[in-house]
């Protein structure tokens, strides 16, 4: 068997296995946040969760190699959180979410899960979510949606982060944008920032709107 | 064949190529950069090269999913560069490397590799270096050695990059480096920015210093 053809094999069976979970999944939207790390998922998290915890039941998958840093973080906003360590591995796979699922209930309106902070490898692996939402930070350099194409390629939203250090950076927000909607015409944008507030409750209208409109469905 | 065999398999024959490599790196002394995306390896190697280019045989090998865009920064310094489109792949291979050096030749002083942005996968190819050097900027967290363990583990030299950020970011640069040392008692660690300068030179002393170590062995 060739390495190709195994790695075919890896993806089938998380594919296969993401299917599961997205039938399970049929009254909870879920969104898996992807970026690297230090983009500031989290605190984009703790900003806006904390505005559903008495309105929906939700709940947080929380992936890292190591420690439970993140999850110790959202649980102090009240929601509910699982970590899973992933070692050496640098993404979930739909596996991992199985696992957490069988601790935290599928009767939940809103499922979040914060992927390993990685730009490139959680892109291939489906987790059974509605969509995918990509966050990057204004330190990161405008000309990452065409270094990381993939990723941008299968996100549903993109989320610039940390629009307060624009002053400090080299960031072009319209070129950073234009260069993530060439990749993807349909990315729905947000300019945020946890610090200033910026763009987080449009963010926080979003996901309310993905929850209902797979509760309708 | 299971996967972990499978897995196992592509990383001994990854190795096998390293030592290939590394024999025939045997007068060169290479670095391996690695970071997240957007910490600012590109800049840094910039700044630093520059310094060299007159005075050793040098040359980058430059990895990304897509785009020339590094190669090219590289190559406006006069420095030659060579990039390697990874694709889909999160990483550069040992046999990556190898067809990058049949353009560029093993006659080097200093070879040094920009790896693909992620501070997970690159840890574990061995590319035939002496050294990884890990990149993490002000702007990504003070806790990242301890969430990402294995790139730390297996790194030589640590750069705290954007310190010119810090006064907008909330990083404890102390704590930062407690957990790196904390992973890697071993790690040389630096600071530096870009902007002010900082740490530059102690950077670039460094480097000459590996060169001398790799001539004189």
């Amino acid at each position: 068997m060739g390495m190709v053809d195994v790695k075919a094999k890896i993806l089938e069976k998380n594919y296969s296995k993401a299917a599961v979970l997205r039938d399970k999944f049929k009254n909870t939207c879920v969104l898996n946040f992807v970026s690297s790390p230090g983009s500031g998922k989290t605190s984009i998290l703790e900003k806006v969760l904390v505005m559903f915890k008495d309105k929906y039941k939700l709940a947080v998958v929380e992936g890292d190699q190591q420690t439970t840093n993140d999850a110790d973080r959202i649980e102090a906003t009240g929601v509910t959180a699982y970590q899973v360590n992933t070692g050496r591995a640098c993404h979930l796979e739909a596996t991992d979410v199985e696992k957490a699922m069988a601790e935290l209930g599928y009767d939940l309106d809103l499922l979040i899960i914060e992927n390993v902070g990685n730009l490139v490898c959680p892109s291939q692996f489906d987790l059974g979510e509605d969509a995918k939402v990509i966050v990057l930070s204004t330190t990161e350099g405008d000309d990452k949606p065409i270094k990381y194409p993939v990723m941008f390629r299968v996100g549903s939203s993109f989320i610039i982060n940390k629009t307060d250090l624009l002053p400090y950076v080299e960031f072009d927000v319209d070129k950073c944008i234009g260069y993530a909607k060439g990749v993807n015409p349909e990315l729905e944008v947000f300019q945020a920032s946890c610090k200033t507030g910026e763009g987080l409750e449009e963010i926080a209208a979003y996901i309310e709107g993905m929850i209902a409109k797979k509760k309708n469905a």
